[in-house]
C-alpha cells in the first residue's frame, strides 16, 4: 500500500526546523507549589503538580456551576477563545509567520464574526421573546444573517487585497488552517450552549463523562496496563480503555441518578415572562421523574434519564478516546509537546479538551433526534410573526383538524 | 511591514517542485473543432475555441433549465463533484500523495456522508410531508442527524486508525484540506438547492449575473481596459470592473423582467397534496405581480422582485470578482494553471464557478432576511408533530390571541 518514500521530503525537514522555534509547552508550575513540591523524588513531582491542578480545576468547574448557566456559557466562550489562540499560534510558528500583513488581525476578525453569527442564532432562538420587545434590537435579529454574512464577506475582501505575492502560499494556507480552526471551536461551543438551555444536566454529566473516562483509563493502564492499544499513543492501553470504559458507565449512572433530584440541572432554561427573566423552573420532564423498572425479576425505581446516560457513557468511552489519538496525532505531526502551557502539569487547554469535541456534538444530535419535541411556545411564537390572515387560516385549520380527531369538542 | 525574508522558503521550493509534477489544465480539444480552427491565426483559435464552448454552455444550461427543478438538482450535485474532485485532486499533487493508505477513499467517504447529511436536511425540509407518509423512510427522518453524525465518526475513527507515522504530517493536512474542500463545495451546493426551491429565478438569476459580469468585464476590459486593477489578476482593469458592474446591473433588470412573466419560473416548488407531487404552480407573490412606480415624475409598471436585482447585480458585479480574484490567488500559491481541464479554452469546473460560490450564500442570506416569512403549511406540519394535549392548548392560546385582536368574530 505505501511505497518507498523512506527518506524524508524536504517539507517535513522545514516543519522539523521550524518546529525547533515553536513555544513548547513548558512546566511552569506556581513558586508556592514548586518549593512544597521540591522536596519529592523527580517522578512523584508531577504526579502532584497533575494532581492538585486536577482539583482546582475539578472545583473551577463546581464553582461555574454554582454560578448557573450564563457563567458556564461565559466560560464556554473564554475556553474557545483560548483554545482557538493555541490553534492559531501553532499555525503561526509552523509558517513561521512574523511579518504577514494584517493576519493576526484577520483571523480574530473571522472569530469574532463567526460568534457574532453562531451566538446570535442562539439568542435569536432563545431569546427572542425578549429581544422584539425592545424596537432598536429588532432590527439585529430580523436582518441577523444578512449582517453576519456582510461581516464575513468584508474579511473575505480583506483577506483577498492582504494578498503579497510572495506569501501566497502562506497566506491561503492559514487562511485554511483558520477556517478548520473555526470549525472545531466556534460550532463546538455554539451546539454546547444549545445544550445547555436544554438542561444544564446535558452539559455536566457529559463533560464529567470525558474527565472520569481520560482520569480512569489513566489509573487502570497505570496499574494493570499490558497490551498497547493504538501506535498513536503508545501509553494507551486496553486494560486502560476497557477500564475506564466500565468505571465510566458506573461514574455516569451513579452521577445522573445524584442530578436528577434537582430542577436546578434538569430544567430547560427559558424566558419566563411573568417573572420577566430567564428562570430554571419547570415541572420536571418524564425523564427525570422516578419510573418502576422490572429488571431481573427484580423491581428497582429509577430515572429514564439514566438510561439515555448509558449511551451517552458509551459514547463518551468508545468515541471520545479518538478525540484524544486525533489531537496526539496532530501534535505528533507538527512535533510540539502540548497544546500551550496555561495549566501545569497538564499543557494547553487544548490538551485537556481535545476529547470534549466530538462530545458536544454527539450530545446536540442525541437530543434533537431521541429527546426534544417540538415546543408550543416556541411554534406559538412563530405564529404570531404570520399575517392576520395567515394566522386566521392556520387556526381554522387547526380547528378542523382537532375536530376531525375529537380532540376538540364541536360547540 | 513584511520583514526581509526575500529568499524561497525550503517550504516554497519544495511546493516548486512538487507542481511540476502536477497535471496542468491541457488544452485538449476536441478533433473536429480543432480541423475547424487549424487555418486561424494562432492568437485567435483560443478566442473561438473559448467562444463555442461559453455557447454550448450557455445552451446546456437553457437545455437544463428547460428540464426543471430536478434537472437543476441534479446538475448541481454534478458541478459539486467535480469541484471537489478537482480541489481534492491538487491536495494530492502538492502533498505527492501516492501510497496513503486509504486517503483517496477518505476522501469521498466525507463527501459522501456531508451531502446524505446536508441534501438529507433539504430533503425532510421540502418533502416531509410525502416521506412521513412512508413508514420505512420515517425512520430515515426522524433519526437523520444521528444517522449522518454517527457515518461521520466512522470516518473520523476511520482517519484515525489509517494514521501511519512517516505520514503523520501529510495526513493531518489533507484531512484538513478535504474539510476546507467540504465547507466550500457541499454548504454552497445545499444552500443552492434551498434557493431552487424558493423558486427557480432565484437560481437563474443570479448564476446569469455572475456569466454576465465575467463576459462583459472581460469586454470591456479588452476594448477600453487601461487602469489595472489588482496585482493579484494583472489582466482585470478598472475599466472592465466598472463596465461590467453597469452591463450586470442592466442585464439583471432586464432578465428579471423577462422571468417575471412565468410562474414556471417564480413559484415556489411545492409538495401538492392533491396531486401527490412536486408542482410548480401558484398565485404568485406580491414580488413578482406587476406594479405602478413613481420614478421622477413618471409612472412605470415593473415587477417588485426588479428592485432586488438590483441587489443581486450590484453583489454580483462588486463582491463577486473577489470570488475570481481568490481562485487565482489560490493558483498562483500552488503554481498551477488551471483546476482541471474539463472546458476546452476554461480549464475545470473550479474555474468557472470560483464566481457562483459566495454568491449563492448572498441569495440564500438575502431570502431568508428580506424574503421569506414563516410559511402557514410549514407551520402546520410542526403543529401537527404535538402530542393531543399540546396541540389543543396552542390552540387556546391562538384563540385568545385572535379574539383580542378582533381578527376572529367571538360567537
Amino acid at each position: 500500500m505505501i511505497d518507498s518514500e523512506e527518506e524524508k521530503l524536504p517539507e517535513e525537514k522545514y516543519v522539523e526546523e521550524m518546529v525547533k522555534n515553536l513555544q513548547q509547552g513548558t512546566d511552569k508550575v506556581p513558586h508556592l507549589l514548586e518549593t512544597a513540591v521540591s522536596g519529592l523524588p523527580a517522578k512523584w513531582r508531577n504526579w502532584v503538580i497533575r494532581g492538585v491542578f486536577t482539583m482546582i480545576m475539578v472545583s473551577g468547574f463546581g464553582v461555574i456551576i454554582y454560578g448557573g448557566p450564563l457563567a458556564l456559557m461565559v466560560t464556554t466562550l473564554l475556553v474557545q477563545v483560548k483554545c482557538f489562540e493555541e490553534i492559531i499560534s501553532i499555525g503561526y510558528s509552523v509558517y513561521r509567520i512574523h511579518g504577514l500583513p494584517w493576519f493576526r488581525s484577520l483571523s480574530w476578525y473571522f472569530l469574532l464574526t463567526s460568534n457574532y453569527f453562531f451566538y446570535g442564532e442562539n439568542l435569536v432562538d432563545y431569546f427572542g421573546v425578549v429581544i422584539n420587545k425592545l424596537d432598536y434590537l429588532r432590527f439585529l435579529v430580523k436582518y441577523h444573517r444578512f449582517l453576519s454574512f456582510s461581516l464575513y464577506c468584508m474579511g473575505f475582501v480583506w483577506f483577498v487585497l492582504s494578498l503579497v505575492k510572495k506569501y501566497y502560499m502562506k497566506q491561503f494556507s492559514l487562511f485554511a488552517w483558520t477556517h478548520v480552526a473555526l470549525l472545531i471551536v466556534v460550532t463546538q461551543s455554539y451546539l454546547i450552549i444549545q445544550n445547555i438551555f436544554e438542561g444544564m444536566i446535558w452539559f455536566i454529566v457529559p463533560v464529567s463523562m470525558i474527565v472520569c473516562n481520560d482520569v480512569m483509563a489513566y489509573m487502570f493502564g497505570f496499574f494493570f496496563g499490558k497490551t498497547p492499544l493504538i501506535k498513536l499513543s503508545p501509553k494507551k492501553t486496553w486494560e486502560g480503555f476497557i477500564g475506564g470504559g466500565f468505571a465510566t458507565v458506573i461514574f455516569g449512572l451513579m452521577f445522573s441518578w445524584f442530578l436528577c433530584h434537582y430542577q436546578y440541572f434538569v430544567c430547560p432554561i427559558e424566558y419566563n415572562e411573568k417573572l420577566n427573566k430567564m428562570a430554571i423552573e419547570c415541572e420536571p420532564s418524564y425523564l427525570f421523574r422516578p419510573q418502576e423498572y422490572e429488571i431481573l425479576g427484580k423491581s428497582i425505581t429509577m430515572y429514564p434519564f439514566m438510561l439515555h446516560s448509558l449511551s451517552l457513557s458509551i459514547f463518551s468511552s468508545v468515541i471520545g478516546p479518538f478525540g484524544g489519538f486525533f489531537a496526539s496525532g496532530f501534535k505528533r505531526a507538527f512535533k510540539i509537546k502540548d497544546f500551550g502551557d496555561m495549566i501545569p502539569g497538564h499543557g494547553g487547554i487544548m490538551d485537556r479538551f481535545d476529547c470534549q469535541f466530538l462530545m458536544a456534538t454527539f450530545v446536540n444530535v442525541y437530543i434533537s433526534s431521541f429527546i426534544r419535541t417540538a415546543s408550543p411556545g416556541k411554534l406559538l411564537a412563530q405564529v404570531y410573526t404570520l399575517k392576520p390572515e395567515q394566522q386566521l387560516q392556520l387556526f381554522n385549520s387547526l380547528k378542523d383538524h382537532l375536530e376531525a380527531r375529537n380532540i376538540l369538542d364541536i360547540n
